[in-house]
């Protein structure tokens, strides 16, 4: 397999652990979304939107999107599965994943901080926050969620799935931007589990080949 | 069931249309998003966000976002599947739901808006060309994604699935925001067999009963 990825993306991340978790071997392919290598023709022939992560399979398959790469990798590699098989087991994954992947992160990705600069001519202070607004609302959510949740050393469980898989890099992303992570105990518990295993380490921004030296 | 609604979010849309599908009954409970009844502490007890759609299942357990819900409403209800089961296939259908949920939807949205319009300012021409400036970038993926599957009926195959769930509402929006489309004639084609699907018709916004009279 071969994952494109940029070190510092958030989506790439994500998949990142879920290879790592899963010990499945791939190639990594580095696309620079800070110099727009994700709008060059190649890149659009596998990413319309001109994205990360895309990931391409031993049959030449390409995907985008890295909840449906999740899913997929769930699949075909059972070992260290991300999301339970029990229905409501597995929707409170699904919830929690959505949560980041639909109600923070689009909101603050490097497009839109773009657009916000660019086309609106928004200050650093606005931007920033901005960006502090969108992940204290849904965070706060997700404190709520996880609080609801089973005690356990990961979000629903003692083994990590996609719910882990999405929280740690947008955790990532507000520790980056220095917002205030305190009303989120039980968020910053389990980032701290998370980052004491070796999926996750292996996944990490500053262990990429593309990390700024 | 019961779920909780409000007849233009395009993220109740989407999960009206499935359980219209699947054919299963529910109650319908109103939330109007336009006067903020979603941040009551009533709702915010079901949904921490503050968002629809809820769904209530018969056991009582409380499930937000669209797409969690729709994954649940399928290993639950088999019947008219929302999702292939073979993994690229399943996969496939994730991609352009994941598409519309997370690179188009939570730009536009109504929170998105005001904050727009009442922490940043803009005026009505400018949130409209954020609005449609997101609809495009997003839309023009989706057409590629749609013209590189096999020919069908709908999104993926011949009989609608949590593709055609997501796309519908999306299409909707674009429309009531005189978005021009025709640079997308496979979404068009896809929108236009869709409506004249039963549980799509039943699942509409103008046949709601929070649908202003």
């Amino acid at each position: 397999m071969i994952l494109y990825s940029f070190f510092n993306s958030s989506t790439s991340y994500r998949v990142r652990i879920a290879l790592a978790l899963k010990g499945i071997e791939y190639q990594l392919r580095t696309v620079s979304i800070r110099e727009g290598e994700q709008y060059s023709a190649a890149h659009r022939s596998l990413s319309p939107i001109g994205g990360v992560p895309v990931l391409v399979t031993d049959d030449g398959e390409v995907l985008t999107q890295s909840l449906a790469i999740l899913d997929y990798l769930d699949a075909i590699a059972p070992q260290a599965p991300l999301f339970p098989t029990e229905p409501m087991r597995r929707a409170r994954v699904q919830e929690l994943a959505l949560l980041i992947s639909c109600d923070i992160h689009p909101l603050n990705n490097l497009r839109v901080l773009k657009y916000l600069e660019y086309e609106l001519g928004l200050k650093a202070g606005e931007r920033s926050e901005w960006y502090g607004h969108w992940i204290a609302k849904g965070l706060a959510a997700a404190e709520i969620l996880l609080q609801r949740a089973d005690p356990a050393t990961f979000c629903f469980g003692d083994t990590p799935g996609a719910a882990d898989c999405c929280l740690v890099p947008q955790v990532a992303n507000a520790l980056r931007m220095n917002c205030d992570l305190a009303p989120y105990p039980r968020v910053l518990q389990i980032h701290q589990a998370c980052l004491a295993h070796p999926a996750f380490q292996a996944a990490a921004p500053e262990r990429q080949p593309d990390y700024p030296g």
